[in-house]
């Protein structure tokens, strides 16, 4: 079943390898078919290269498994509180790239210093609230999705907007319309927490605010003219 | 029309990715005919690995189409600028390369700090000012051509002789000859940026101006002796 | 003899150039075969590309070379006493990663920053003490493996839940149930070091115990749920 | 003439672009042969992907082109200064290697901060005084030479214990006992000025001497062990 998601998953996975995001079995991409609801993710502590598009596992949002012979990737509940509360997203990327996790590790949000970030997002990336020691000792990676779904209702930031997050003390999570998308925002997400980094060291302050909104409008708004119709 | 300006511009775009410059779709370069002051430059957003020499678009220097499928990219009314008032430069790069747009984010000039510097401009590497709202939310990318272009005449900085300039909160640009030499000055400016910045945190200050003259006019000067006739 | 270990042994110190953790001849990877007693290594300042697993020297755990044409690792004393002082470990590996190095220069321990630390040991990364002159001068290697277990001793910390160490003023040593997880540590230690030197400079602090204490668990305790059965 | 030196030194020329240190045409390698009093030396400004070893220029010690249809690398001077003030040494390399420019920008020696620097040199890569315009404006090749060659004298350093300078606001230059040596020293020096500048960041002192005498000794010492006979 979902094969072709699968496919996309699969993909999507190993793209993260490619962008030099992950080291060893870390890193998960999943993707959502919305018609029947359920989630397609990778397997859990699997080498990259010994993948296959059929061992993805098959999950419905509740969070049973419908498919698969691997256990799925053990942050397959925090994926799932994304699925279910942020309702457009189609794909979602969690890594522990270098420079983002630096960030989540500090517990500071990734600041809007420049065009790069503001191509990709409008505000700044926020770092959650730490989670209190029941949540950790409970539902821990359910718990993880809620932490982050209340830090976009708290700060009032829309997650299409800014389509990355990092847990405090852990890493970033990231999405998009679909699996290759999220991916794809883990890799801007590094490169944009990179400089950053360095901007900080160099003493930036954000960028203003007209250029901003102009480049995330000229990119992603109604009368958007980048790149091709 | 223009074939081998084409292939020269898509081979200076290409050489983005071979420098390591640009991710995904970032960045553009082009090259000018100033025979028939026509420019060819690289179409918007779209993968490098797809292009062909005969997706390059071909612009007049006042701004129209004159030949392509595609848009161009979005960044082409600043290149246009840039080619009608720095008159002897026949290519343009930008990138949002690292190190690079560290400095543009911090609002800094790069400061000569020695002579791999020196080897390729006479004196800093100018940060322009901050874009007014104004100038952001009406001609946008025409405005930026005009700010770099004001940052040169009124710090009174030779364009030949400093071949690059940072763009507030946003990137670098480079010229030179041709389309090629752009490119170059891209890679070069990057470790340029790169030294400046761990220099600056290893408290440095600028060389001597007698080392940084001798090494411009070494490579650059009516008597250079650096390389072949 | 132990060609099976040999052939393990070579592969793993193969690996360390993989993991880009090793500049020409440096590193080196050993396992250990507890039945007979017999601990193989790599041999001293040979060219990883010229390297085969017959070249791999024999040692028994007292010192003794038992097989091989070459000198062992200059390293070899220090190898041994973590064999005779930890029972549980199968394989040492020592580099000289750029940031672990750095760590271990600036005499400091690498702090529990975050989750990416806590998946690979639970608590900070030990620093050594600096050897004494009179150390150093005597069986330094031997001393180096002297001071790493004090250090666990003194501290007490579990060699088996942090299976790495800095020794002062040099660099790394990592250990596992054979060589494999011995480089694959060597691996990990370097990027959770240069995760932590960043965000150090971004000001973090310890992560919580209680997600460390969770990531740990999941991952390698009891009733760990990471990966497949 | 010189077939085998000509071999000797164009491969240590590439090895530069191996060992990543270079960027473009900069860098130069060169080897002598004592016997003759000839110097082989990299043409100016060359692309190495183009150069061969019939394109090697021969040198007299006292600078006079003996054979070559190219010019000479520009810092010819320099190296021939070495030459004659180092009688030992039997290759040079200069590369703008970016983190022992950043040291050599910031006019700072490279302290030695742990085993890594002494198992290469016995003591601080130092950094020489900057030129005076009067040297620069002259002969500003060999009085760059001059000034490497003051720096030692007068801090009574051995430059056969410290195989590398640093020369105020350039870069690196690196000696040996052939050019392969000398291009493997500037690969050495790079990875030691990276690991000193984050040292440096980390707050790092000096290791003591005790065991820079240990590392430098076993290494290069007339009792060494490491390696094979």
């Amino acid at each position: 079943m979902l094969e072709k998601l699968k496919e996309e998953v699969y993909k999507a996975n190993l793209d993260l390898v490619k962008y030099k995001l992950v080291l060893f079995t870390w890193g998960n991409v999943s993707g959502i078919d919305r018609d029947s609801g359920l989630m397609v993710i990778k397997p859990s502590g699997v080498d990259y290269d010994k993948l296959t598009p059929a061992d993805m596992v098959v999950m419905s949002l509740d969070g049973k498994k419908i498919e698969g012979d691997m256990n799925p990737s053990s942050d397959t509940p925090t994926h799932l509180e994304l699925y279910r509360r942020f309702p457009e997203i189609g794909g979602v990327a969690h890594t522990h790239s270098t420079f983002a996790v630096a960030y989540a590790q500090a517990g500071r949000d990734i600041p809007p210093y420049g065009t790069t970030h503001a191509d990709f997002a409008f505000g700044a990336v926020p770092c959650t609230r730490d989670l209190t020691a029941a949540e950790i000792e409970g539902e821990y990676e359910l718990n993880t999705g809620k932490v982050i779904v209340e830090c976009f209702e708290n700060r009032a930031i829309d997650h299409n907007a800014v389509p990355a997050v990092l847990v405090h003390s852990h890493g970033p999570f990231t999405w998009g319309k679909n699996a290759d998308a999220a991916a794809k925002n883990s890799a801007i997400l590094e490169e944009v927490a990179k400089m950053a980094y360095l901007s900080d060291q160099l003493g930036a302050g954000e960028a203003n605010k007209a250029i901003r909104k102009k480049h995330y409008l000229r990119k992603h708004g109604a009368n958007a003219y980048y790149g091709q119709k």
